[in-house]
Parts: structure tokens; C-alpha cells; sequence
């Protein structure tokens, strides 16, 4: 059997991403699609909309065949690292290709871009480290750097400000760093960018623009539109089970209670809280009642909204600079749903894994598994306000979900 | 002008404390009454119903003239610790006197205690030690102990099984250690004992029974029978402004919060957090939805409910054994009110008090202050879910309240 894999958030599962998996089979004539999905926290550092278990279900609904989880350390870190988590997983249940969305949609001129930027890399890094020093954002700062590389060499490069070549660009870095030998291929995007809104009459809508449709009241959108129905019956089972969706407002008491808790020497020690925003951090948390409201006081022109908010999901989660350092390496592969095929599969390569395939977590001492099962943990109490028992220790107490 | 101290919290004043004041001004003969009272979170371990100022303006209206603050760190801890703490700061304000509630109801029988266990200081410790061996807790150790000393002496000593007792004890203490010429007075507690619920018909209750009348839905206590009218008036507004009363179980969702991000190695650098009790919480917080089975999961022979009360107190505001141990001095006294005799007195004495006299936070670097008003900041974040703008940094926006 042949498996491609996907790395996705599916926050929550759309049409696009239904479009996304039938086109990765297509292409790759697999048999199996292996999707590498967050957990509870994803890579633009704020709580996802529904569990990774409700989205899960949304996979399977919409074609893969297994879901596994990106652990908590790569899910929530900056784009390199991600892909290298995200990769590594894949590389592992030994998929023969890998299938990723870009506006570039030309895995030719991604592996240009990855050889003209290795040979230049002095001068590149160079021009990245020289504008930060002029206080930039370090994406902005790589971009900038590349522009330079791009017109001193006059090569047709990825246009590497759009957020989904960038992931793609550290997608195919990482497997070449690990030598793999899984074939990277790309589907253009179509419609929806990344940040666009729900336009009406598009039935490929992005994410964030469904997210919005979603909370937003005045919003005359209808869901069911831009998503399967599948995915529109599952939000309604959670909004049933839990009463609503989680995001940055509504875990705002608790992160601010957890700045107002910690001292600035405290608050520096977690992950990515790094050149004095401790200080921002602490002050903006006395003064405000809202997170929008706190996010606009400590925005800053050196760093990127999105790498802000890793910081706080950092603090919220107590994940720290220390473990940072220490997590570095996948080491297990966390199964949380398949259908009969990807069981098959399963079979098949079992004794081939390098990783345990974790479907029960029992009494594990991974450190790194660990996070990942109380980071739900903190997920489902804040979403609960602590107050509801179907919520405690999900991960002990949920097999992967069987389609 | 003459003064006599007497150390409160108040939560919320009630008729008995209205006669504590009234009796504490006849058998002194005082000019002013100074009360020292625990800020927002109290000795039993649990945030006070409605915060500092609040009972501030409680205890003026009951007949105080100054109202003073108890610092978190001695209005938290345990006995002997919070008695010295408050017998310092009415020292330095020249208190003439002290005046205590006791189930004793005299003074020469605490003196005559002080002294025996004095005298037999060495045998009193090492049964102490003794029992603890056997498992029981502190207090119940020191119980035995202490029948152990009067048995062998025939002396007919205080009961310190009683919890103002107790109190009494260590007051008289704190003032014989310190070398102080206030002199103590103590007067006997009528009717309600400290832990006793509203009985109808009686009109001075215990602020314990008070507080069951203000959160039991079933009760059908009316609150006026047992407090001043401006106390009831001060509880209501707080509830049209707030919409609720702090406690344990509302505060709840934010200590399991705490606990779930907290690894047990970090649990256990919280002050009183000792003998493995991390590993009790940290377990009882992944199992349960609710502030009183949580309780009752970690409760222990060992230690008192109270005293567990407080590891959790200091979980919640963050405050550890490194804090604990190097803030030990009161090292201002923080003015929470007064009226015009109480000016005048501060006024006169002023250039005698040995400690800053705090009217305004303003940019204080005093560690022992801050945490005072961090633990405001959390204790308003909480009881309004980070939400409520006039809930912010009220430490440095609220004057002190002069009747």
C-alpha cells in the first residue's frame, strides 16, 4: 500500500481542505492519506475551535485514512520547526509522498528557491540578521533578505511572503535535511488565501473566515456553505455538548490571571517570551479587560502578531524556554483516528515504525506526550470553566476514533 | 490621644465585632480603636467575601477609627506568624493596648500559660514532635502537648484547643517577644463561637453563619438580623456592583487552572506545600470538577483543612517558600481608612512610627507591598473573569477611605 501525507489544522475542516485531500490522492495515486493534525493549540498560537478529536472526526469524514497528532512542541512552534516536526512524523509511517497547498503551486521552483538560498546563505543571513538589528519582525526580515538574494541573482523564486509557501519552503527544507525520501508535490490554492473572509457565493472559504461566521453574530453567513456537512454536524454536537467554541477571549481570564500571577523574571522563562516583552506583557495585563485590547498594547514592530501569541499560549500552557531546548525530537507517533484502510496500512508497516504508534496513553513518562495530554487538559477546563466532568483527562480516557 | 489595637478581618463585620469595638473602647478608655485587618485573602486559607476596602468602610462605620492592612504574608500564614505580624504594626502605632475576643476571657490565665509552657519548653517540643511522628496534625500535636504539660503541672491553663484561643496565645506572644509595653486586655466571645452557623433568634452570629446565609439558597436567615445596617447596605451594593461574593468555589476554576499547568517539582516550591502533598494535588486536580471534593480528596490526618486551605491560597497567588522566607519583617504599615479622630492620631504620632505609613501605592519597589496588591490584581481578576475595568490595579487607584 502507498500513503501520502498532509499536515494540517483543520480548524475547522472546510471545503477547501475536502478539495485538498481528494487532489493529494489524485495526484499521488495513493492509496492511503496519512493527515499530521495539531493537537488543541496551533501553529498561530491560539486555541483551536473544536478538540483535536472533534477535528479528527472531520478528517476521517472528509478522506484520510489515519489522523495523528503533531505534538504540542511543533504545533505550536515557529514555521521550521513545525514542518520539521510535521515531516519527520510523516517520514516515519513511511509515506511515499507529501502533498502540500501554496499559492506558488510548482514543487520545481521550491526546490530552486531552497538550492539558490543554500548557496547564497552567508549573504542571506546577513541581510536577515542586519534588518532585524534595525527592528523588523524576523518574517519580515527574511523577507526583505530574500528580495535582495532574488534580484541580485534574477531567479524565478517562491514568492515567500504568502503563508502557505512558507510552510511549504520549510516543508521541503526539512526533508531534504532529513534526506527522505518522500516526493514533495503541490496543489495551487484556489479561491481563499489564508486570511480571507467568507465571501458569499464562494463555497471555498477559508478557515479564518469561517471562524468568523461563526462567532461573529451580525454575520449573515451560513456555514454550511463552506463546509461538509459532516464538519457543520460536528460543530453542532459540540456547541450542544460544550455551549461554544474556544478562542483567545474566551481563555483571556485565564491567561490574564497567569500573567498577573507571575513575576517578569517568571514570565520570561517560558517559550518565545524573549527582548523585553515580559515587561510589555506584565504592564499590558494590569491595564485591560479584553484580549484584543491587550494584544494592541503590546504589538510591537519586531515581532509578528502570530509569534506573540505563541508567546501567551506559552504562558497559559506553562510550556517553558527549558523545554523548548529539551523537546527537540519527535518520539512517538500519536494515533488518533483511522478508518479500515489506514488500520490496514497500519498493519502493514507496523514492525517498519522507528516510533511507538501511541493508541493509548496509559502510564506513559514521555515528557513530551505528557505535555500533549495536559495541554487538553488546560484546553477542556478552560473551555469548562473546570466545572465539567466529561471533560477531565480526555486523553486517558479516548481511544482513537475508528471510522 | 491613646490607642488600642485589635486585629480583624471582618468578613463581613457583624454584631459581634461591633461589640469587640464598643467593649475594646470601654475597658481600654481609649481615644482611638485601630484595627489591623487581613487583606483580601485570610487565615483560613479562602478570599475574603468582598475585598479590603469594602470591609474598610464595614469596620468605620462599626466604630474603628483607623483601619490598617495585615500584609498577605502574615494575614495567609499560620498562627503565630499572623499574631506577630499584627502585634508588630500596632506596636508601631503606639497602641497603648491590644484587645482580643478569647474563650478564656482573662489574661492572667494566658500570661500563667506562657510562662509554664516557657518553663517547660524542651518537654512541651518533644512532644510535639512526638505526635507528629505519629502522623497527626500540627495543631492536634501541639494539643496533646499541651495536655501533656498541664497534667503534669495541676495548673489550670488556657484551652488551646479553642480556636481564639489559640489566637489569644499567640498575640500575647508576639508582644512578650518583642518586649512591648502594650498592654493586653481580652474580652470573652459570647454566644457564637467562631465556627457556628446562624442560629435564628440570635442576633450575634458568627461571620462563619453569616456567610452560609449569604450563599445557601435554601437558608432562610435574614442577613440584617445579625449585622449593622451599614454592613448589610456595603453587602448589598458590593453584589449590585460585582454580581457576586467571593469563595472557594468560585475561585475554583482558576486554582485547578494553576494546578494543571504546574508540574509537581514546581507545585512544591509554594509556600506550605510539604510532605508529598504536590502529588495529592496535582492528582485530585486532574479528577474533579469542584472546589469541596477536591478538598476532600486531598484532605490528610496530617494537616488541618485550614492549613491545606492556605497551600492552596498560595498556589492560586503564586506566592512560594522562597517568598515566605524572605519576607518576614512588616515593613510599612498600608492605611486602608480612618476617620477625623483617627487623622488626628496619625498626625500626632507620626514622627514616631518607625515604618513608612502607606496612603498612596504610587511606584513602591517594596516586595512585601507589591505582592499586597498582585494579590488584589488576582483577587478582582477572578471574581470578575478578567473582564470588569473598574476592576484594574485598584491598589494604586483607591485612596483610603475616610468616614
Amino acid at each position: 500500500m502507498r500513503a501520502a501525507g498532509i499536515v494540517v489544522e483543520h480548524n475547522p475542516f472546510h471545503n477547501g481542505h475536502l478539495h485538498h485531500i481528494k487532489e493529494t490522492r489524485e495526484i499521488t495515486g495513493c492509496d492511503v492519506v496519512i493527515a499530521v493534525m495539531s493537537g488543541n493549540f496551533l501553529q498561530r498560537g491560539e486555541p483551536a475551535l473544536v478538540n483535536k478529536w472533534s477535528r479528527t472526526e472531520m478528517a476521517l469524514n472528509g478522506g484520510a485514512d489515519i489522523v495523528i497528532e503533531l505534538p504540542y512542541v511543533f504545533a505550536t512552534a515557529q514555521a521550521s520547526e513545525f514542518a520539521r516536526g510535521a515531516i519527520t512524523l510523516l517520514d516515519s509511517l513511511k509515506c511515499e509522498s507529501f502533498c502540500f497547498g501554496s499559492e506558488e503551486g510548482n514543487t520545481a521552483t521550491f526546490l530552486e528557491t531552497l538550492h539558490i538560498l543554500d548557496l547564497h546563505k552567508g549573504e542571506y543571513n546577513a541581510e536577515i540578521h542586519r534588518h532585524m538589528q534595525d527592528g523588523v519582525s524576523y518574517p519580515n526580515a527574511l523577507n526583505k533578505a530574500f528580495h535582495f538574494i532574488q534580484q541580485k541573482t534574477e531567479k524565478k523564486l517562491v514568492d515567500l511572503s504568502k503563508p502557505n509557501n512558507i510552510l511549504g519552503y520549510h516543508y521541503m527544507e526539512a526533508a531534504v535535511a532529513r534526506n527522505s525520501s518522500m516526493k514533495p508535490l503541490t496543489i495551487q490554492r484556489i479561491i481563499a488565501g489564508y486570511h480571507d473572509d467568507i465571501e458569499e457565493g464562494v463555497n471555498i472559504a477559508s478557515a479564518t473566515g469561517i471562524r468568523k461566521a461563526l462567532f461573529d453574530p451580525d454575520s449573515t453567513a451560513d456555514i454550511h456553505d463552506y463546509v461538509p456537512d459532516s464538519t457543520a454536524k460536528l460543530l453542532q454536537g459540540w456547541e450542544q455538548e460544550w455551549g461554544l467554541f474556544a478562542n483567545w477571549e474566551l481563555f483571556w481570564p485565564y491567561l490574564r490571571y497567569s500573567i498577573l500571577r507571575l513575576s517578569k523574571d517568571e514570565l520570561k522563562t517560558f517559550a518565545e517570551v524573549t527582548e523585553g516583552m515580559e515587561h510589555a506583557i506584565a504592564r499590558a495585563a494590569k491595564e485591560t479587560t479584553a484580549f484584543h485590547d491587550f494584544m494592541e498594547r503590546i504589538k510591537s514592530k519586531r515581532f509578528t502578531w502570530t509569534r506573540i501569541q505563541r508567546m501567551l499560549t506559552h504562558i497559559l500552557t506553562g510550556f517553558t524556554w527549558d523545554d523548548l531546548h529539551q523537546l527537540t525530537t519527535p518520539s512517538y507517533i500519536r494515533l488518533l483516528g483511522m478508518n479500515s484502510t489506514g488500520q490496514d496500512y497500519l498493519n502493514a508497516i507496523k514492525s517498519d515504525v522507528p516510533l511507538p504508534v501511541i493508541s493509548k496513553v496509559g502510564k506513559t513518562t514521555d515528557p513530551m506526550l505528557l505535555l500533549d495530554c495536559q495541554t487538553t487538559d488546560i484546553y477542556m477546563s478552560l473551555l469548562t470553566n473546570g466545572s465539567h466532568p466529561q471533560a477531565l483527562q480526555l486523553d486517558w480516557k479516548t481511544p482513537p476514533i475508528i471510522l
